[in-house]
């Protein structure tokens, strides 16, 4: 693959692994946009947050090349494969990261645990324009085929009009069919946490280990403003999601106490 | 241990594993406030972000137990040891969560890798006071003494009049002398990241593997306003951070792009 000056080149990552279905379909979208590359782990690797391998070492391999696509394996975390790709791998910065497309949603507070979202605010502290795409179905089949168009759109838009630093977008698709899509609506993150967290069992000894399990409930489901209400209501959400955690409301009080 | 109606009820955890001095340290301190339990992983589990253990299942083990004091090994990150307290483990909410006290800094863009402050993060989202304490020394062998004044004022403050609901306190301290510290500053979070990330290496036979590494770069180091410049400058940095990123203040301008 040559990278010419006027070709826009793309990064692709997600946590799903590198056969997942919605890596195929967000890579098949960005070919429309320039030369891709792909990196990404050949398992799954979910709820890995803005997770660091810092005491194994990481391995890569090119799986593949051709003429507008680049596909590496990589050993680590979705965070570590942006960091070896921007370091290591590619002949320039890209000119966008996109992650994805999850299988499951990454609205309210998934954020703070998605390996998708935390690739993008990789990006983001590089300085590469990022974005982050789910789907709300877990399904390993399922269809990824409605949030082309919607990825096309967000795509466009963030090539064309750059965001502000610090700053990328968290995109949450209903699974619903095409036709019945409402449209794009920017959100804010909801409010909102899980619960029955754990599976207690006995194993063939005897002994007690735990799964994790449980069930999202939205704290604020009568707001109209947030990435899960326009999801439960057609609407394709987008949250523009900041890597500053600081609480900017809450600073001028809490000078006060001290 | 048996914990009374008008025991404060404490949560300790960090990253850095049972046996880091760091823990030891806020441990100690914290019986001055109630009673005390400690999860926390065997090994360090550091720069694990908000990670989750999905795909394997969670063992804990009760390794000690006082009157003031109870301590759990776990398996998992720092947020599963949270997420399995307060859902199997804990006799009723806790009063207080402190993780740490972690051995390094995890100012500016290093809090959306901590595996310390995720701990905290995660407390948040239960809606417990919260706050996350690290040490700008990543010497196991690190001198923490001068910390547990500033634990203490910072808890009793916590503790009397409650952080707003989604924020958590990101504390950092200068390792000098206690006699050299300034004082407490709050602070937002510095924007910087981290460069020339890895070595590259050949294993015995020949093939390529990469250690992460790096140093972190301040983007505003003439700041003073940030928690880096408070740090830097003797001062022992408090940031509250947000469980909600939206990026506010991108909201209205993003809502024109759509």
């Amino acid at each position: 693959m040559i990278i010419h000056d006027n070709d826009k080149l793309i990064l692709i990552t997600n946590d799903d692994g590198l056969y997942a279905a919605g890596l195929k379909t967000l890579t098949g979208v960005m070919k429309e946009f320039g030369k891709v590359v792909v990196i990404s782990a050949t398992e799954s690797r979910s709820a890995m947050s803005q997770a660091l391998t810092v005491k194994q070492p990481l391995r890569v391999k090119l799986l593949e090349e051709t003429d507008d696509l680049r596909m590496y394996a990589c050993s680590g975390t979705p965070t570590d494969g942006v960091k070896l790709a921007v370091n290591q791998l590619l002949e320039r910065k890209p000119d966008l990261l996109v992650s994805g497309i999850n299988h499951g949603s990454n609205a309210s507070a998934s954020v703070l645990y998605s390996g998708t979202m935390a690739a993008a605010l990789e990006g983001c502290l590089y300085g590469i324009t990022s974005a982050g795409f789910s789907l709300n179905s877990y399904s390993p089949t399922a269809d990824f085929s409605a949030c082309e168009k919607y990825i096309r759109i967000i795509c466009k838009m963030i090539l064309s009009v750059p965001l502000p630093q610090g700053v990328c977008l968290n995109v949450n698709m209903p699974a619903i069919e095409a036709s019945e899509i409402k449209g794009i609506r920017v959100a804010r993150q909801a409010r909102g946490c899980w619960q029955e967290e754990f599976e207690k069992r006995k194993d063939p000894m005897g002994k007690t280990y735990y799964w994790l399990t449980g069930r999202f409930i939205n704290h604020e489901p009568e707001s109209t403003d947030t990435d899960e209400w326009a999801m439960k209501n057609g609407y394709v959400s987008v949250v523009p999601v900041s890597t500053d955690m600081t609480a900017y409301d809450f600073l001028s009080e809490l000078k006060t106490k001290f």
